[in-house]
């Protein structure tokens, strides 16, 4: 059944580090609710985030529909679920913990609904259009209990949007008879969820649509969904690399390390490291878009503080910056699109005459960029001609601009300190760690939550488990309308669902926190090594700080 | 006493993590033969290494004495020893462990030579020569323990080497009156500390001088120091992620993830982590110098195995390097001379006629390189105007190699797949990690034995710990007469000790063991994510792959 270029044929005949093979063993505790009988309550008729009318007219059977919270049945006789078909589908960029949502579903189907069948769709959507899937047993499922990674059956980044994919997926339902499809990805594919669902009602299809909120890089939540799974793993994977990199750099006393962390649109994974480690500066891309901030301004800042730090005797730092930082600064965007626009028609002339069709803002931003960056904007390009901002070094980027302005302030008298830079970047190892504690629970119980809330007959929900900074036992669980999340964005003329990433909040707790001790960390050493992620011990199932602010708990 | 630009005023105002706080309690066990009373025993008379009639005429005073070892003393009465006066000196790159090597020291004081004092030279060799150090006590070394970083007194590059700084060195240990000095460093600083210590014997001063080993690199091991401090724990740290980075290889299915690691000179941490993580791919530089590869050799290597999973239907993998790998290419090398030569004189001109003077080996595999690793040959000099080769991306060369060969065989039609290259260099990040169980033990036993030759009056010896695969109980502590580790070297027409290198022997277990299974490895997934370092529960105390397999234990 594996297809070249497809899933592996699973991890059977895998070799397992002893900490691998601890973690198979680690036994995952559920909510109490989840553990003996359960009922689900509705709540009030919901409404959307933005848009409620466009909504409406989007997802005319969903819209409106209640969220569903479990209790505890009043009944205590058990009640036997007749047996499912379900499908489960990854989608997106891995995370920590995926591998546990299957496990939950897997077991709510064991112990909840005997004789049930789950089907693993391969390769993310594609495989519930192509039908190709895996059908999930006991020993498949096993060797993957509180592992890293998706290669269970593997992930893919299509979406299910033209009227033939609709229909494709249609057939697959069709011929699998499924009961149900849970969708494990970010705020995209679970828009894409919840237009499943809606095509899927339409049509009255017996099959349900549940989705569950995966992300390392945090910009899932809500309300009711506080967090999403695997930036637990991701943020301590990043903070233990990051309190290394803080002890070399004071025990050297000759370096300023420049990390960029993973994190596209939003800042949360920096801002989490940087509450977890105490870095001297951690840039939020939310901030310098807010505050309107150039590159220039941004330099001038990181500058202003490596003078200081040079004057109290430190010439080391460490500095975080989130990946996608310059998306978040208004000029570079500009400069950007411009060299898409130019780019596509013309070619780089040696000479720079290029450079004359930029309007001068841009050629002098342009201009401005050590000429890696400047080569790295003309070729590192999309198969459209597109600039990849991804590829771009911005840790690298940042260096040449503070060495410039030190320069400059040197010559000036200004700064008499020595600056040596060294970048880094932290993405890849953290996507596919093994989860933390946190990650493992909370994973097992969006899970084994969205079997309970196919089971009862729900569909166009996100798998919900709250109360998170209590111990497990106390959480609670239940499912949210995903049209509840929703807004629209024009695209070409028509409006387009979607769940709006949540970025970083600069009146939310957990930048508020760190706003108030960033001069501190910048001037003073108060650096944190977190060390490795522990599995057992003390601290082994602490909570990231973000989510405890966000909750409200002091952090 | 914190100087600017020196060391820390300690950590005695840090905030710890969990798992920081919970290592600080971390319990160290000691060999048993350091919990009771022992004695000295020496061995039979020492030779060197190589030239030991040269070796002789170096060290007149030290050479030929033997080394020694700790064995249980025969009365059992307690010998409380007189007070001493110790300095310690930390020299070179960082690596995990050394703090507890200072408190085994410290330690082995308070215990066994009561009201002794202990002074922690700041800033490396240079304290010792300015007389810059902290005196240090309880409430000061108690936070370090079991702690990464070298920062509690800081370490430093210099060498005493002229007559000059002999002297100074010599003044610093009359004036505290010094019985004796460890100097924790790799081969570099060992040949230095036994040159200290022949000097200070032909002054007749009472200072002792005793090595430690320490380098991540694991280069400094011979019989009777079978590792050298801070391998185990980088080696461990680089694992996690090269694993996490194969399962993230795994899920996706669509990276190949070329990763250098840390290590100049000798290959033992890429051969290390290739045995925890069982790479696709791990070049060993002294296997790459044995069979005088060529970079095209060495792409084309690569680039066969690329090709075969492409069949197999793996478009992914993961290809470990050692940093130092362009350093063992003699092809490369003579490029880089002749560009020092060439570079040192003459300007680049933008027509590139200066190329003409490459010889034309040299000029055919300067063009054969990715123009982003020309520029770097061109731009990235030292202040003497020397290519700086640890600056040198060695793995987005490769990745841009084998690349340029795969779409050449594409056009033949001999290649099907798909190629994208992810880079990554892990190097900082494992210097200053929690030591593991294993180098906290190991580093407090070298300390704590040091402490007790220095007490015999012993100097020139190496702080030796063997027997390294059995329970730190039954672990053996003594000295080893650094002459022993001798050779010489002729510089500028004189001879020099040296310590030489140990490179990993392509006739040693640690390699035949790879080199036996890597066919498997390449073709085959055989991945293994060790996952973080846990320092509760079952492997905790594992110990790394290449010194099990020095020992002639199975690993």
């Amino acid at each position: 059944m594996a297809a070249a270029n497809g899933p592996s044929p699973g991890r059977l005949a895998s070799v397992y580090s002893e900490v691998q093979t601890s973690r198979l063993h680690h036994a995952l505790q559920l909510p109490s609710v989840l553990t003996s009988q359960f009922s689900l309550v509705d709540g009030p008729p919901s409404s959307a985030t933005g848009n409620p009318d466009e909504i409406a007219k989007l997802f005319p059977n969903l819209f409106g529909q209640p969220s569903a919270a479990l209790v505890p049945a009043k009944e205590a006789a058990a009640v036997e679920g007749k047996p499912l078909k379900i499908g489960v589908v990854l989608s997106g960029g891995q995370a920590p913990g995926g591998h546990n949502v299957i496990c939950g579903i897997f077991d709510f189907l064991q112990h909840r609904a005997k004789g049930s069948t789950m089907y693993g769709f391969k390769g993310g959507p594609a495989g519930v259009m192509k039908c190709k899937y895996v059908e999930l047993n006991t020993d498949f499922v096993y060797p993957y209990r509180n592992q890293g990674g998706f290669d269970m059956i593997c992930s893919g980044r299509d979406k299910i949007e033209t009227p033939e994919q609709f229909k494709q997926a249609e057939d697959t339902a069709n011929k699998l008879e499924l009961d149900g499809l849970v969708v494990i990805g970010g705020d995209d594919s679970n828009t894409n969820a919840c237009l499943i669902a809606e095509y899927f009602r339409s049509k009255n299809l017996k099959t349900r649509v549940i989705g569950c909120p995966k992300t390392i890089d945090g910009d899932l939540k809500c309300k009711e969904v506080p967090t999403s799974f695997g930036f637990d793993t991701a943020c301590k994977i990043y903070s233990e690399m990051i309190g290394n990199v803080m002890t070399d750099a004071r025990s050297s006393g000759k370096y300023y390390h420049f990390v960029r962390l993973m994190g596209r649109a939003a800042s949360h994974i920096t801002l989490e490291c940087a509450l977890q480690t105490h870095p001297n500066i951690a840039l939020i891309g939310e901030e310098v878009a807010e505050k309107k901030q150039t590159l220039k301004n941004v330099t001038d800042y990181m500058t202003d503080i490596v003078c200081k730090r040079a004057e109290l005797g430190y010439n080391y730092g460490v500095i975080l910056i989130p990946e996608g930082l310059i998306d978040f600064i208004p000029e570079v965007q500009k400069l950007i699109a411009e060299l898409n626009e130019i780019l596509a028609h013309d070619t780089v002339d040696e000479a720079g005459v290029w450079k004359n069709k930029l309007e001068s803002e841009s050629k002098k931003l342009f201009e401005f960029l050590p000429p890696s960056i400047q080569e790295q904007l003309l070729l590192e390009r999309d198969p459209h001609g597109n600039v990849q901002v991804a590829k771009i070094e911005t840790e690298k980027m940042l260096i040449a601009m503070v060495e410039t302005e030190l320069e400059k302030r040197k010559a000036e008298g200004k700064y008499k300190g020595t600056f040596i830079g060294q970048s880094h970047f932290f993405g890849y190892e953290g996507r596919c760690g093994l989860p933390t504690n946190f990650d493992a629970s909370y994973c097992y119980a969006l899970g084994y939550g969205a079997g309970a809330l196919l089971q009862s007959g729900k569909t166009g929900l996100i798998s919900s488990v709250g109360n998170l900074a209590a111990p497990v036992a106390e959480w609670t669980v239940g499912g949210t309308a995903l049209t509840s999340l929703m807004d629209v964005e024009r695209r070409h003329g028509k409006f387009k669902p979607v769940i709006k990433k949540a970025m970083v909040e600069l009146d939310g707790a957990p930048f508020k926190k760190f706003a108030s001790v960033r001069d501190e960390w910048g001037l003073k050493n108060r650096y944190i090594s977190p060390g490795p992620i522990q599995f057992i011990g003390s601290g082994a199932d602490a909570v990231n700080h973000t989510l405890l602010l966000d909750l409200g708990v002091h952090a």
